[in-house]
Formats: C-alpha cells, structure tokens, sequence
C-alpha cells in the first residue's frame, strides 16, 4: 500500500526519538538528526548524523511537535548546535513529503516550501483523540502522587466533557471513584448520566457540593474564588486546561488549596505512546493521502 | 451503640494521625502522645500530650501498625524519645481497651497485659480486603511514573488472584489495560475469565507471551531468570509481594530488566484512607464486642 | 423557573402515559385524551376525558411521538375514536404551547397552526442520546434470548459507532462480552480502540473474522451476502437500523443465519423509560425558550 | 496429556447436546443415547442409538444434570422411553469412567457402580462459578422483560455477596444500574464498597431505601412481608433462590408486587454456554486425575 520506504526525523524530544524506533521496528529505513545529546540511546541507529544526509536518504521527513518554538529555529533540545529554519533548511527538503506539527509556523520561515508537500499531524482528530489517553493518565498520576487519599473511594470532579473529560471520566470510574463530570450542554449531560457518571450543570458547579480531587479541562476561568470556595476546601486541584488555565491560582493559594497546572503530559508521561500515536497518524496520512 | 467516647492514640506514623482526625470528626474525645515531631499537624488537638495523660483520659486506646519494630520499644517514628514497652507502659493501661497491629508481639512485652483486653485490628478480614486498594494504587503509580507508555493499551500481567491481584485486575481493566492474570485453582480461572480478564494457569506462565508491565502478588519464587526470560525481556517488573519477593532481582538486573519491589504501600501512598480503614476496623470490633 | 402549571396529553401509546404520570408525580395539573382503551391505569387521572376539555384545562399540549401515521388523524391507538388532525383540531389548540413529534407533519395539517407555538422534542440531540438506551437495551434483551449461549464470553460485533453503537459497546463490555466495533473513520477507531474494544475498520468488515452475535446499528447495506458468509455463518443477526435495514435478510434465510429486525424499541420494552425521557427534553426546551 | 479418545452422552437436554457438539469439534469420537426425539438436531452424530451400542463404544460417559429425577429412571427428557438406574445398567458401565452431577442418587441406585470410577461435575468449584454466568443473565432478561424502565439508570438490589450476587452486580453495573448489594459479613461488604456498589448491612435492609428491581440470591425468608413493604412497593422482585426461596409470594401478591421465581436458568437461557462449561469441567476432572 505505501509506497515510501526511507524516513528523516529532526529535531524533537524522547517522543520523536520513540516514534522512530517504532518505524525501524515495521522494517523502514531510518534516518536522525538533532539527537547528539541522547547518542547512548540512539544505537541501533547508528547514532544522529548531519541532517544533509538524514534529508538526502529519506523520501519522507518527520520534524518535531511544535516544530519550532522561536519562530526560527527548529525545536531540537537534544542537538548540539540550533538548527536555523531558513531558506537552506526548506531547499534540503525540497522533494520530500514533510510531517511536521503547527504547519503555518513551518511555511512562514521559508518562501520555498511547497505548502502540497507539508502535512500537519497535530490537526489530525484521530491524534487528539489518543494524545488524550497520556494526558488523563498523567493526570491520574499527578492525583495519586498529591492526593493522600486513595482514588478508589473519592469524590471527583471533572470539568468538562471534551475528549480529556471524556477519557478520564471513563478512567476514574474505572479507578471506583464516584465521578461527577460538568458540562453546559444538555445533551453532554444526557450520555454523562447514562454512562454512569454524576452530571453537574456548569450554571449549578457551585452548588454542587465539595469534592476531594478536582480536575479542569476546560480553558476559561471556571474555578475562580466563590466557586473554588463552594467546591474545593478540602480538595486537590489539578488543571489540565492551556494557558492560563482555569483555575484562580492566586485565590486557591490563599485559601490553601493545593493546585497543579500539569501541562503537556503526553510527551512528559508516555514518551513511547506518544511516539506511537504520531507514527499511526502520519501513517494515517500516508494512506489516505496516497503518497 | 457504642458507649466509648474516648480515645487515646499512642505512637504510628501519619495513618495513625489520619486516623485521630477521623475519630475526633465523629464527635469523640481523642488524646494524642508519640506525634511531637508533627506538632504543626496538631493544632486541633492541643499538641501531642505525656502517655500517663494519655491514658488517663481515654477509655480506648489505639498502638500502631506494627506495635512493635525492635520488640522493645512503641513503633513511634515521630515521638522525641523512645516509648519502651515494659511492666510500667502495661501497668499504664490496666483497664482499658487496647488496639493495635500484631497482638501478640505486644503480649510478649509484659506479663501484666490482659490479653482480653487486647484486639487486633490488622488480622481482620476487612481490614486485610480494604488496605488492598491504596496497595493497588500504589501499585499503579509506580507503573505509571516508571513505565515509557501509558497503562491503557498496555499488556499487563498479575500474577497471582489474591485480595491485592483481584483488586489490581480490576483497575488496571478500568484503565484501559489487557489484562492477564494468573492463579493455580481452576475456579480463580473462571472468576479471571468471566471477569473478562485473560487467565493464565501458572504452570504456563512462561509461554503465556511477553508483557509490558508484570505486578507480582505472590510470596513465592515465581519470576526466576527463565520465567523472566521469557515473560518480561520488554517489561518493567513491579513486586508487591513481602520480603523476600517473588522476583529474581539479580537475574533482572543482569537482563536490564527495571525492577521495582514495593512494600509497605498503604501507609506511604494513602496515609488518610489508610487511617480511615484503621478506625473502621476499630469500630467494627467495638460493636461486634459490644464494648 | 417554569411557569407552565398544566399539562394535555392527547394520544400516544404506553410511553405517553408514563410520562402522564412522571409529569403529574412532579406536581403539575394533568389532562389526558385518547386513552380511553387504557382506562384501567388510569386511576389517579380521572380517566381520559373530551379533546375540549383538556385543551380548555392546558396551557401545554403534548401530542404523540410520532404525531401521525397516516398524515390525517392523530396517532391515537388508545382512543375509542379517530382524532382527526384539521382546522378543528388546530383552533382547539390555538394559544397553546404545543409539543410533538416531527412538527412538520402536524404543521401539514391545517394552516392555523402558529409554528413559534408548536416545538419539535424528537429532533432534540438529548432525546436521541437518552433513546439510545432504551434501544440498546432492547437489543440486548432480544440477543440473551435468542442467542443459545451467554453474551458474557461471546464475540460480539457493533457495526457502527453513532449514539447506539457506543451505548451497545458499553453495555455488551460491562456484561463481560469481547466486543468488537467496526468504523470508518479513522478517530472513531481511535475511541473504539482506547475504550477497550476491538476497532475494525469497515472496509476490513469482512476479514476480521467470524463472530457470535452481530449488531448493526447502520442503515446501509453492510451485511450483504458475501459479509455474512464471512463473519454470520455461526452467529445470529440484529439489524437496528431504520427500514430497510443494514442486513440482507433473504441471503441470511437461505444460509440459515436467524436474524431479528428489531425497531421502535424505546416503546416496546422501557414506556416507563421513554416516557421520563420525552418529559425531561420537553422540559429542556420549556426553560431554554422561557415558556 | 488426555489418553481417553472416546465419550458416550446418555441422557440429559440440550445442555448435554451442546456438550457432545463441542466435544465432538475437539476431535474426539461421541456416542449418543437418549436423545430421539431431538433427532433432527442430531445430524452429525448419526442418531441417537441404543445405550448397549453407546457403552460399547465409550471410554468415559456422561450422564445428566441432575443424574436422575425420580431416583429410579435416568433423567432424559428427550428419550423415547424411560432408561431405568438398576443393575443392568450399572453392569452395562462397569470398567467405564462415569461423570455425573449428583453422585450420590447414583450410587443409590445399584450396588454394582464402583465409586472411584464415578466423578461428580457439579460440586466442582469452577462449575459453580461458570454457572453464575448464566444464571446472573437469566436473572437480567427477566428484569429486562417485567421492568418498564431499563436496567441503566435504575435502582438495583442484589441480595446476597455469594457467586450470583458478584456476578450479577458486576453486569448490572455494566449496563449503567446504580447497584445496592447486601451482605452480612464485614468483609463481604469492604469488597462490595471497593467494586463501587453501595454496601448494604443485612441488619439494616429494610431501612435502605425503595428500588425498581430487587434480585434475591439468598436461600432464606429475607423478603418478608416488612422487608417488601420498606423496600419494594414500587419494585419487581427476581427470586433466585432455590425453592422455597427467599420471598414470602403471598404477602407479594397481596401488596401489588410483581415477582418472578427463576430457578434452573443455566439450561434454559444458555444451553450452548451450559454445555461448554460441563465439558470443561469434565476435563479438569480428566486432567487432574490422569485418567
């Protein structure tokens, strides 16, 4: 079915250095470059080489998630030297088939890509839907490391039912948590109810009682001083929601209530699984895109 | 129903201190010696008072889990001079109802104890069945920080359907896990299978396939270098069975197999649910003994 | 919050009088009409009174699900007489906040119909949500008693992965079943697979091997011959989905293949259910729209 | 490992022809006796023949469950004359390995049979627990069918923590019902607690509240005209206790209670399933004796 037999992946962390192992492993060819730093662990790869060679091998090229972080050069902290994203960089890759997470970031640093040859993996839903498993572990650890209760027994709450609250909701419950999951649509509150969950109207979180784990998902100020007030008193607080989150830090401090903003848990907590989602979605791609 | 409505705590760790605060929640009277260490965590009793205070308040009195660790002296880690356990702690509490962990190394202590006045909290049933949840947990979050990829979709094994595996089996499902378990009696197998597990009979275990994370709750040398050999080349091996293990560490170690051999669990990951339990037995004896 | 105190409820089979009930549970004043062939359940209502009369009485109107067959009288089978849908009927209920199912055939009716006053509860996403329950449940009532074996320790398949598909995967997992989903795209596969099932992808339907008990739930022709006679040979088939169905039932006759073709079965075999169900999303839509 | 090669099935229903089906499919040789007038379901097996023929031919056989109704004729419901237990037929077995539930009412029957060579399938552990299976579902199909609402998101009881109890809970909780188990023993209800149901002490059944289905599990006068009035106005009740039962019928009857005493389920809902797990059995026997 696919065509392509010769992969070069640059730049990224423990997750693309995954990624990469798991290609090797289906009996493609694999090429590195960025990943000096980790050389102890790059043996059967025959270590990092120069990304000239890594570009000259490989029919298709995998550059990391984000893909870059300055806006100029490639994100690459286990390379020893920066790799600039320039006109040099888009001209060695002219040719081959470019995976890359944040798309327009990429296209803006070079006028010579050609934009039918770049695939962004990071907007593929199939992705987000798996990257929402290690986030909702990572959650659960963080709750099991903080919490001196057990989970098995707890009252949790989660804030909203997107895909993270879909996730570990299912986990929690899993876990023998008696789980109360927020949302605002009435029919979100429908398939709540039915899987067994407690559903809390977002317009009544205030009123819905104290909890002892409470887990955001949702980024806008949900938790903020009279809700933290009504709901968390004796409880942990663990938001998973971007930048700046949901929760009032400033006002939980005050009122000591324990708070964690855990952030980017998939590449953090499950660098091998997060590995494998990015390789099935590129795969993904590859098939559906006939390359 | 129960006519008791003091309670004295003398020595333990933090489970002990949960468990104080639970008690003194309910309505009782509760006196605390052995915690100076923990002043700051006392507030609402007034500080950690001399055991002849202690126990001339309390109509009960809890010792901790073990009572005992040198045979000489009270288990307080957090007392600022040794408690010994003689003549003149026993003569102390002649007439009081006495809780603790392990009875018998405490009767050994002296001859004035009244061993009817003696129960033993830690070899009750419900006690054995509900400190198998934060073990489990504790379990779990061990996998979950030492091991690359998530529980979800992971292979696990449990070896072993004891109290400890079937509550394992049962989140470690709920997670989201494969979940093979194994056990020797034929009807453990149909309680593995219909619970929708995978059952392994121990005697083929080591052609059973490979694992990615394998928890082991069986007392016994079951993981030797040929069953590990076999079973967990990929995996990380976490031993929950009680000195010495049921694992071949060195042989691990030898194969760069990770190993972790943890003990203890309850007290250090779930200190408040492991009080609760503590105090639940507690009651349960006192009202099954009409105390 | 609602201002609404009265209620007409006019034709409709056991469901409506479920609902009848819950509504009069909750305080409210209840007429009915068209039920007189029940007459007997009838007690706490004071029997099934005049079409006038319980419009004169209502504020609010709930006509049947669906308001009529034969686009020309109410759908009524209780009713000791034809209720014939016109410009009778509509002045009657002219003032009236009017609910029922599939608006468009009542509007059909008669010009006099005020379309602001009439709403639609069958197109509500929460009614849809809550019916997939009571259909799942009826599907597995039908497969327990036809299958010769249990659905616990069956292979079972879902051929789709909409509302019912989800909530008969959830269900045919908690009873112990290895469950096996099949899908098109590629991130329902990805939640089929990370919820525990087995994900199949539709266009591999007819590889992925032979099962005991097949659910359809997708209303095109999946099981055509060539499907069964690679995955139905020892199974039995239950098609839900809406005329004609999903399945070939003339090729599974003559491979002696039993198939069930099982529709409307919220009414069937939960009233009391779907009855609760109708009320609460007409509920929702009286306080969304302020009534 | 098994060195016997060949069955004979006399006696017993569908369930033993299950069993002779997937014996057959293992590859071993099975003759019939006692089963003409199931003839048309028989294909394979060329015919249900005469039992001299069967015993002829048979190392091991296998007779019904139960071994005999009436204490004098073997329990074949599908023969088309009566096999009388005497002498005759105990000669005609000798030498052979007999497998029969219910030894003792065999022995009894001729003092010919040589006891070691007859084994007793239905007191084996793993049997018992299997069997849970079919009963626990027979139990939600009867539920499905009388209860108007659906399983989800009802109130459940299970009386009882024995095998059915957890079996039932387990599904129960599957399919969404909020479940209530009552127990007596401590520990039984610490387990019923961590798997997430409510704990329900015996002692104090009739003050925990009103449910839509009460399963009883328990063989004593548990629901008692008292207990059916606390806890049942608005329930179905499913017996599951084997006669006399655990309900008092009249008292039921007279309040409005709708019961249902469901005995023997594992041969009428699932006979397929049934058969398999005789069979299984019957080769832990064979195993374990090295026979």
């Amino acid at each position: 079915m696919i065509n392509i037999d010769s992969f070069g992946i640059i730049g990224g962390d423990k997750r693309q250095l995954a990624m990469a192992k798991t290609i090797a492993c289906d009996g493609y060819s694999v090429y590195l470059s960025g990943f000096q730093r980790l050389e102890q662990l790059l043996g059967t790869f025959g270590g990092s080489g120069p990304v000239e060679e890594t570009a000259l091998f490989s029919q298709c090229v995998i550059l990391p998630l984000p893909v870059t972080k300055d806006g100029k050069n490639l994100n690459a902290p286990f390379s020893d030297k920066k790799i600039p994203l320039d006109d040099d960089f888009a001209k060695l890759l002219q040719g081959k088939y470019i995976f890359c997470a944040m798309k327009d970031s990429l296209l803006k640093t070079s006028k010579l890509w050609d934009k039918n040859m770049v695939f962004d993996y990071l907007n593929r839903e199939e992705l987000q839907v798996f990257n929402s498993v290690p986030t909702a572990e990572g959650a659960i650890e963080v709750a099991m490391r903080e919490y001196l209760g057990t989970i098995n027994g707890s009252k949790c709450l989660v804030a909203g039912f997107g895909r993270i609250g879909k996730v570990l909701a299912n986990m929690l419950n899993g876990l023998g948590a008696t789980v109360y999951v927020s949302a605002r649509k009435k029919h979100d509150l429908a398939w709540i109810k039915l899987l067994g969950y407690e559903p809390v109207d977002n317009s009544g979180l205030q009123d819905s009682g104290e909890y002892d784990i409470i887990f955001n998902t949702v980024p806008a100020m949900i938790f903020d001083a009279h809700v933290l007030a009504k709901t968390a008193l004796n409880a942990i607080v663990i938001d998973l929601a971007s930048m700046p989150g949901g929760v009032d830090f400033d006002s939980a401090k005050r009122m000591g209530i324990p708070t964690v903003h855990a952030l980017s848990l998939p590449g953090k907590v499950a660098p091998k699984t997060s590995g494998e989602i990015i390789k099935n979605t590129i795969f993904n791609i590859i098939e559906e895109e006939k390359l």
